[in-house]
């Protein structure tokens, strides 16, 4: 179950809400970036990056000099969101158009992480998360690369999940108006790898890369 | 020209930073929705929403009851940021993998719309932002409907536009590496219109819809 402190329980749509630990790790996992919030000097910052997660715990990186990440480290709350738009939902009235979608929004003080392993483990998630199987197939950190960025974890003990899908609502009264409603889903896809010009070996693309292109996120 | 305030002049990554006006239409333009920040007793909420522009105004809406509107309605500061993800960067290296987007931030202290037909264009924005044509295809708001729904008008004039794209950045010994490097580029496209199951008329999709599906964002 997910927690129900009063912000992540859903007072707007509460029919869209999920409850459920799995819906979270879905989305979660189902992602590539994640808009991360934080309050630089009274004001919020949003900012899309990468992250992953291990267990209930989901990790963000970032140069050690990013102002971002100098806010999430000093102390204060971030919220993390992550965001699939799943179509667009195209209703007989301008007021019900609406948009299909799986959200996830994580509250939490992050905890900057110290310990190396946890480091280099929460880095290895962020990498997978983006690109799988590349932090077996390529350069591994130098002592030096990990030094210059800095790793926090954030609990997944704060979240809600939200979901929209299927057809328009509309009033009821509109039902008998001539006027094309549904759906337009939106597919993000992936397109065919594009090598680096400056590889200098003759290198194929790995099968945990070319495997990738055949799926639909 | 875009604003040069400190937090809109960026330190890091300053190469991928873009300061031209049309590159920060030419972002949001392109988008579906954007991630709104706000601070809530001191803490970040990050909500995804629909937007729409006009001119050099960005125009979000909401429900009157909304934590989000409430927030932003209260004259602090939001953020709103727009993101296009292009493709996953796969380096020879893990510290040099990363994302080739396009992405763009605005700053600033929303002002409640009241004037009835700002109210309407703000709302016209971002229903056509969002579906293209539908505002004259469905049935227009009712003065309830309007009446329930804010709508907040964010001056663009303090706002950033940061772009990445092309190869992975490698160390210069990296590149002798027999690892195979490029972008995975990704794409957003539309699937087929999905009706909706309640249809009564037989009602054909539209050409507003229907030419949507054949293009690639």
């Amino acid at each position: 179950m997910l927690s129900t402190t009063p912000r992540t329980t859903l007072n707007r749509g509460r029919q869209r809400a999920r409850t459920d630990r799995d819906d979270l790790y879905a989305v979660l996992d189902a992602g590539l970036i994640c808009h991360l919030g934080v309050v630089v000097g009274g004001s919020p910052m949003v900012v899309p990056t990468g992250y992953g997660r291990i267990g209930d715990t989901l990790y963000i990186h970032g140069s050690t000099g990013a102002a971002s990440l100098r806010a999430g480290r000093s102390g204060g709350e971030v919220c993390v969101t992550v965001t699939h738009l799943d179509g667009i939902v195209l209703a007989r009235s301008v007021f019900h158009h609406s948009v299909n979608y799986r959200s996830a929004m994580i509250y939490g003080v992050p905890r900057i992480v110290d310990d190396p392993e946890e480091h280099l483990a929460g880095l290895r998630a962020i990498t997978e998360q983006l690109a799988p199987g590349q932090w077996a197939a390529t350069r591994p950190p130098t002592r030096k690369e990990l030094a210059a960025t800095a790793v926090l974890a954030l609990s997944l003990e704060e979240a809600s999940v939200k979901v929209r899908q299927g057809p328009p609502v509309d009033d009821e009264e509109d039902y008998a108006l001539p006027v094309w409603a549904g759906v337009l889903p939106l597919r993000t896809t992936w397109g065919d790898p594009e090598p680096d010009p400056a590889m200098t070996a003759d290198v194929e693309v790995p099968p945990h890369i070319a495997s990738r292109t055949i799926t639909i996120r």
